[in-house]
């Protein structure tokens, strides 16, 4: 079974020889080869350059042999073209914030997914490169998650300036998220015409909110995403972290596979959601910060806790951060790789 | 019905004439009267000095009438005892980091909390001052959350360190974790014989844990504390931030409230906990950055949802930010006193 099988059928439920596994952020800052790309050319540029980005989005797939490869992006970019001043400090920073209907009325929306052809052109040579080795994702924010960072200007602790314009402004809120809805769905619809084989919308904040909020302000607009993608043949991947108290209305997303946080074991998960979903997830990425005795016993704790290993990804809770290490994001792969064909059931 | 008797009847699930109020951090950055005394003292000064201490733990009691008043103090002044350097820019700094068996040796124990004295005269000099008004809480970090503090060393996006002490050291957490629990203890206890009317433990960060290691790391060592202090005859109150995961464990803690944040209704949470525990909670704490009506509007439908206003005290889900407003704070107050007697069922 080659890696783009093992993938396509874990995300759809469908038997596989062991799970697929990949890392979320796997081409980042704990690569010395990406410190080393990163010293000649800013976040931005590698984003930017096609060259570059196939050459990092290709680093982890020649240094882990990984199942999938994810296209090296960042949520943050339609909100360039959208019209707002994009940074990044190394945290995103976005200026002017948006705090008014007249803010949101100033953002475009048609024709501004023309205006990202590097993300397109990017694929089309990451595709190649890659020569069907792996299969390739593609990625976006959910309107709430990008919404956050457009009201914020930046991540802030207590995100208090998107849930007071949610609390007073809602209906300015919702014609921002409104606009966010059409330009990402656009925006992954295109990516899938350029190649990508699945999609992952990153509701990174949506666990922020109570679950009456989450309702209103979060779902309906990633819903309204992914329906637009229902017949593209790919699957769909949604992210939440932090989505414990979420769970039952999670189960609303038309989408195939759920992605979450390591606070719930899979099969806590599972029984919550139902049989209807594949689970990507979720080992702790503390975890990569350790040793390879350390990995291999939580993956193997991880292939016992769950019943079955059909409908599974692997991957850590979230994105691989700075302080992980180049062995241990190696022993992760290997040792699913290890356990995973005993552990298939 | 006066503060006392209607703070500690809901703490036990006796019947109020309605909820009672207060604010986590309700004495803080948010009052114009706070900074006026922050520009000539240090936060540890203020700490340190009981009548500075006794001032400004009053200023919300006049200010805002809350129906209970918090010793003004930090969860890290035990650290500075244990023999850690302790500092606030303005967020809490610990050094050095705990990392080790040796680090933990070194922790002192024994005669520590004698060396808190100025965290009983203060609560002296403000019952003084109270002179009955309301009750006074006093309160300590959760042994979990002040291990987080002192192994991080200051508080960090991800908890990396702590969690790879958990991996790959746990045998040193343990013996950290342990040493806390008695000083911790000890601390509440030596706050009670000075005249505190009811104590709140914070674990503020025990929401970062998957189930398994709260019930390891955190549960044991909280439920320590507690049951020293179960016949002293003032209401436990456990508070825990982002613990949806967490609640089937939460309820073999042995106190009288559960104290949680804006993520999951009250009713949602007394349905998990059943009826052994008054709750304390949980209006996100954005609302103090806006107006007298969304105030107004929120607390009306926080006690629509309850089944019963027994058995609940009124607080945020948080502690109150600096971005808030002594107005917001004021309208708080003032709803729950408007609405509450109507709502009482």
């Amino acid at each position: 079974m080659d890696a783009t099988e093992r993938f396509l059928n874990a995300c759809y439920g469908r038997p596989v020889d062991r799970p697929p596994v990949w890392i979320m952020r796997q081409a980042g800052r704990y690569m010395s080869t990406y410190q080393a790309v990163r010293k000649q050319h800013s976040f931005l540029e590698v984003c930017k350059t096609p060259e570059l980005a196939c050459k990092v989005t290709m680093m982890p797939i020649d240094q882990l042999e990984p199942d999938a490869a994810i296209l090296f992006c960042d949520i943050m970019v339609p909100m360039e073209v959208m019209g707002l001043d994009l940074d990044f400090r190394p945290g995103p920073h976005l200026e002017p914030p948006v705090r008014t209907m007249g803010d949101v009325d100033a953002l475009k929306v048609d024709g501004v997914c023309d205006d990202l052809g590097y993300v397109y052109d990017a694929i089309r040579v990451i595709k190649k490169t890659l020569n069907d080795r792996v299969p390739l994702l593609g990625f976006a924010g959910s309107p709430f998650t990008l919404a956050c960072y457009s009201v914020e200007g930046s991540t802030t602790r207590h995100h208090h300036h998107i849930k007071k314009m949610m609390l007073t402004q809602p209906e300015v809120l919702e014609a921002l998220l409104g606009k966010l809805a059409d330009v990402v769905a656009e925006f992954l619809g295109k990516q899938i015409d350029a190649g990508v084989q699945g999609v992952q919308l990153f509701d990174t904040w949506g666990g922020i909110l109570d679950e009456a909020s989450w309702r209103r302000f979060s779902l309906p607009f990633a819903k309204r995403v992914f329906e637009a993608l229902e017949d593209r043949g790919v699957p769909r991947i949604f992210y939440i972290q932090n989505g414990s108290h979420l769970l039952h209305s999670i189960k609303e997303m038309p989408c195939e596979v759920l992605s979450v946080d390591w606070r719930q074991s899979l099969s806590e998960v599972r029984r919550i959601v139902g049989p209807k979903f594949a689970l990507q997830g979720n080992l702790d990425p503390a975890l990569m910060t350790t040793d390879d005795a350390t990995i291999r016993a939580a993956v193997k704790a991880f292939f016992d806790d769950l019943e079955s290993t059909q409908g599974i990804v692997v991957n850590l809770g979230h994105g691989i951060t700075p302080d992980a290490t180049l062995p241990a994001a190696q022993a992760l792969v290997n040792a699913v790789k290890e356990f995973g064909p005993k552990a298939a059931k």
